[in-house]
């Protein structure tokens, strides 16, 4: 079977981190160099990154980058703590960021940005390979012929080191020549699916369609998707999940239809010390994500808006969790356990 | 109690059919001049007019101002066909051109005019008229103190030639003083609660919060809002209904959370010769509309997309029915069958 692959990243080192600017997306390609931590965690809060792996990458090699500007210790965990606190959901970016540090307070002073980099480094091969062991699981849960799956938001190679969590999956089917079509959710507000995966599905030559977030449940209704496969932001210890805002009303209509529901997440963004999904902070973004669209208002000036970045899935609605681990199911505390170290 | 009113109107008559051009909203306010049956079919196609009840008006409209340009009733005939066509989902828009139509046959050929513009007037009265009725009844199902409704698209004056159905009732709430807030889901991919509800509610100065439909599961989850209020396009005779994409997910998040889901429709909506929801049909509308923004393109270019612009939401999700004949609750085709006529 021919190993799924992809053409697209969403960071990279070149004597420096670069970033594929994200915002620009779908119309402009362009590599941000980003100097330090304080311009990486601007570029997270930014959403120039975005994707728990990602951010906690794009994090990691931040730190690394701030040790070589300033490799003062004191300085150092400060500048840690500043980019653990760039979003507040996913689990990924504080456990990046107190590995790189790790590393760094471990070393001398003249060997803190090589010993910063190599964690940084280690950690997105890291990821790299969870993404194709995740792959292989979650495309296991699909067995036998064509197969349409259902995404949301952008758990792809944009959001991850790797092939991505969920298109990771549907990257693993379409090798085997199975993938029917891939159907991406816009993901209103910042439309990470229609900007972000359609564009990089389109540049693998995945077979995609784009629909409103409105249209899935309809969608559904049909009978002719075979699953949805999502990332999560967070997987609680009891297998709730956060993810991107319109997940939670995804798996009750995949619940209602009984289409299986599949939450693709590395290890790195469990996160067993949260109880239950009631214990995840919940990021509210700005309004203007809502209001206007480019420069363009699409809402009366000064409109009140409900806007969170993330919701919370409950683990009954979820028929699977998959990381690199292996798979949970049915989801449980015992079975989360059990794929998350 | 002070009588529930508005400041809007989605179109009027003024020596000839003018509309509300709601495409321009919420940034211009702009009356076209519509004149004749294929400039109206061309306006409601366009979504100039949209909502089930004011596109009905506006072909009515149209179709006695066609009678004005041409009297030949095999003319006419013609013409009311195409109008009734302009588009499948709206139950009022073939019963109020057949109205017309009905009218003008009845009339000498140099008054055919004059009786077609009398039936139409008649049409616009009777639907303000419901439009009051619906608000008292509606109203009454959310009694007691302080209330925050969600709805979704634009059920409102913008829709009807009253008040609203769904935010008619918002407004008979407000005129008793008791709305705590309007959450209005934007309704992508043509943003009519973004840009029509959000608008109409500023300007009748209800409290008004705009949010991505994608949030609405999420807010239902809070526990804090009382009631989801919406119109409909088309009530089968099993109590199904048709309305824009993405109240089928509503239903499931309000079932799942016990928030009373209720549907605000005129009897002008009701069609008993469909007997269930599949046999309502569903207009699948141009990709372009989820592919860009205005002018800007959201998504690569020559992705595929899936846009059906109503789905169907089975009747035992739905609270209860309200027409202007009373509520129907629980949703049975007895109880549907009583508040039709």
């Amino acid at each position: 079977m021919p190993e799924p692959t992809t053409t697209v990243a969403a960071l990279r080192w070149r004597d420096g981190l670069q970033l594929l600017d994200q915002r620009l997306l779908p119309g402009r390609e362009r590599w941000l160099d980003v100097d330090g931590a304080a311009a990486t965690a601007r570029a997270i809060r930014s959403l120039a990154v975005r994707g728990a792996p990602a951010i906690g990458l794009a994090a990691a090699y931040g730190l690394a980058a701030e040790a070589r500007r300033n490799p003062d210790l004191a300085h150092l965990r400060r500048a840690a703590r500043r980019l653990a606190a760039a979003r507040p959901t996913g689990a990924d970016l504080a456990r990046a960021v107190a590995r790189v540090l790790a590393a760094v307070e471990r070393a001398s002073s003249d060997e803190r940005f090589e010993s910063g980099l190599a964690a940084a480094r280690a950690l997105h091969a890291a990821d790299a390979a969870a993404c194709l062991a995740m792959a292989a699981h979650g495309a296991a849960l699909f067995p036998g012929g064509k197969v349409s799956l259902l995404t949301h938001c952008n758990a792809g190679a944009l959001a991850t080191g790797g092939i991505g969590s969920a298109l990771g999956v549907v990257r693993a089917v379409h090798a085997e020549g199975r993938l029917e079509r891939l159907f991406a959710c816009e993901a209103r507000p910042v439309l990470q699916g229609a900007r972000l995966t359609a564009w990089e599905a389109a540049r693998d030559r995945l077979p995609v369609t784009l629909l409103p977030d409105s249209a899935a449940a309809s969608l559904l209704a049909r009978g002719t998707v075979s699953g949805v496969v999502l990332g999560s932001d967070r997987v609680a210890a009891d297998g709730s999940i956060a993810n991107k805002i319109g997940t939670y009303a995804l798996a009750l209509a995949a619940a209602r239809h009984r289409v299986p529901f599949v939450v693709v997440a590395p290890t790195t963004t469990f996160d067993l010390a949260c109880a239950t999904g009631a214990s995840i902070p919940i990021e509210q973004r700005n309004p203007n994500e809502v209001l206007t669209i480019g420069r363009k208002a699409i809402a009366p000036f000064g409109v009140e808006v409900y806007n969170p970045a993330f919701d919370v899935t409950p683990p009954e609605l979820i028929t699977a969790i998959v990381s690199e681990r292996g798979v949970a199911s049915p989801v449980t505390a015992a079975t989360v356990r059990e794929i998350s170290r």
